[in-house]
């Protein structure tokens, strides 16, 4: 099943203690795209200026992504610019400029509406909403969002989640969302707001996916070379997504093989700047560091 | 097999923002001889003042702790006092008195001295090697220390390395050892300066054992009801070096489940006050988290 994905396509300028990329392919849309497209088809639905060059446009159509919902809007693409220190959890934003993202407004084309699988990534819950009234029966929902929808859009927020099986959000958020500060009894309250799954991403620490019934805790991979954290939620969910639109049966069992795909999936974005490693991956590596997350967390039964 | 553990027996007052204990009974040597009394017999090496209760002595008895080395000196137990905010990763020390720890030289029993499992919990590192020398074979060796030695003692803490199988430190004072921000690069260099083993503690987050040829990852179990995160890398170590006691095989697959074994030890300390919970606990208890500890981290393979 391919996936319908709404979310950024921009360009970065990043700081890490180990490098600098200036004005580099970013945006949730292209992380997401780019590492679904390891495991299927994907429909993009994003906003670019008209400074926008052929080239990315031209990668993504070669990995499979289907950019008939890609407008080009007179104007400049968006730009975010960011520093990392040493903790590489956090970013400092330094300048966001949403240039042709400001007035946005997604426009599904016909063949994008019968869309089964749906993520909604990074943007404003308003506009995550527009989107999902544009497809006719999806099969799977799933959406991310940040402290800034979370304190500024709260309650389209809660709208949104209304309509939405899985919430992929980092832990900090969740902890916000659900003013609370244990993170067990927080996922609890957000699993109420509507989501059946919640992926909570804890950056070095890996993620934890509660349910109503279970928890799943997944490991982020140890690398000794970390260069820019840029992307690596995004990179997760489109692994995630991309798993469970492949395999196109949605259970605890998928999901957290799922999980897993997206947390290999992240482990290579974070080795390079932008999608530059992602771009020289291949499937072996995929499948390599898959059995390398299998050997870091196996251990004996009773 | 026996363990023999030097360490603290203490005093401690804490706050949370769940409760408050007053001179509740606390020390490392006093968690850890606990949780590893669940797996085998205990020696316990520290020193108390002429205040100090037969109750506790009652207890650790009861548990199969041997008291033999534990000293009794004219003065004033160990008492520190801490307090926790919301982030119970991070104790802030408000008060430490040393009292009859200042001047503690640990004197081993006789029938001590044929010990094969040997913990040094974090004490001064001097005292570490100290007591090391009066052992005749050790079989396996672990210890623990703190960014106190590290930054105050470094050589001494060095030297004692060099005598030591399996380090178990927080992930924070890795980085200081090592002077390294990247964890598997800073774990490298502690494997360097000696141990076989490096059990990197991350609290909430669980636990990452490292070795020359792989890296194992076990989660910390998600908790509802934490109170009181005293004492729980103390209690991980006695599951840990407990398990590993009792069945007397130390290789990677034994490494493996006794970290789990440590982190089950340690999820149950923290669900109360002080040894309130451990004093609880029954073996049926341990073997299901055990279990529930598989059920958080299966997935399926490729």
């Amino acid at each position: 099943m391919d996936i319908l994905v709404v979310g950024s396509v921009a360009f970065d300028t990043i700081e890490t203690p180990f490098g600098k990329g200036d004005d580099v392919l970013g945006g949730s849309a292209t992380y997401f795209s780019t590492s679904a497209s390891f495991f299927t088809g994907v429909k993009l639905v994003a906003v670019v200026g008209d400074d926008f060059p052929d080239e990315p446009k031209e990668f993504l159509t070669s990995c499979g992504v289907d950019l008939a919902g890609l407008q080009t809007q007179p104007g400049a693409t968006f730009r975010w610019k960011g520093r990392y220190g040493y903790d590489l959890n956090e970013a400092h934003t330094l300048e966001t400029h949403l240039n042709v993202f400001e007035t946005f407004h997604p426009q599904l084309p016909e063949s994008y509406r019968n869309a089964e699988y749906v993520f909604l990534a990074n943007i404003d819950p308003e506009l995550q909403l527009e989107v999902l009234k544009q497809v006719e029966n999806p099969k799977l929902v799933a959406c991310d969002t940040m402290n800034f929808w979370i304190e500024g859009k709260r309650d389209a927020l809660i709208k949104t989640l209304g309509h939405v099986d899985i919430l992929v959000i980092n832990e900090a958020e969740v902890r916000q969302l659900a003013n609370e500060a244990n993170l067990v009894k927080a996922s609890k309250a957000v699993l109420a707001m509507g989501p059946k799954t919640l992926v909570v991403k804890r950056g070095e620490y890996g993620v934890l996916v509660f349910n109503e019934h279970s928890i799943f805790s997944a490991p982020a991979y140890p690398l000794e070379e970390v260069y820019d954290p840029t992307g690596a939620g995004d990179t997760f969910a489109g692994g995630f997504m991309g798993y469970l639109a492949a395999t196109d049966n949605p259970n605890e069992e998928t999901i957290r093989k799922a999980t897993v795909f997206g947390s290999v999936m992240a482990s290579f974005t974070v080795e390079d700047f932008s999608l530059n490693r992602l771009r020289k991956l291949d499937w072996n590596e995929v499948e390599e560091r898959f059995r390398h997350f299998q050997a870091l967390t196996a251990f004996a039964g009773l």
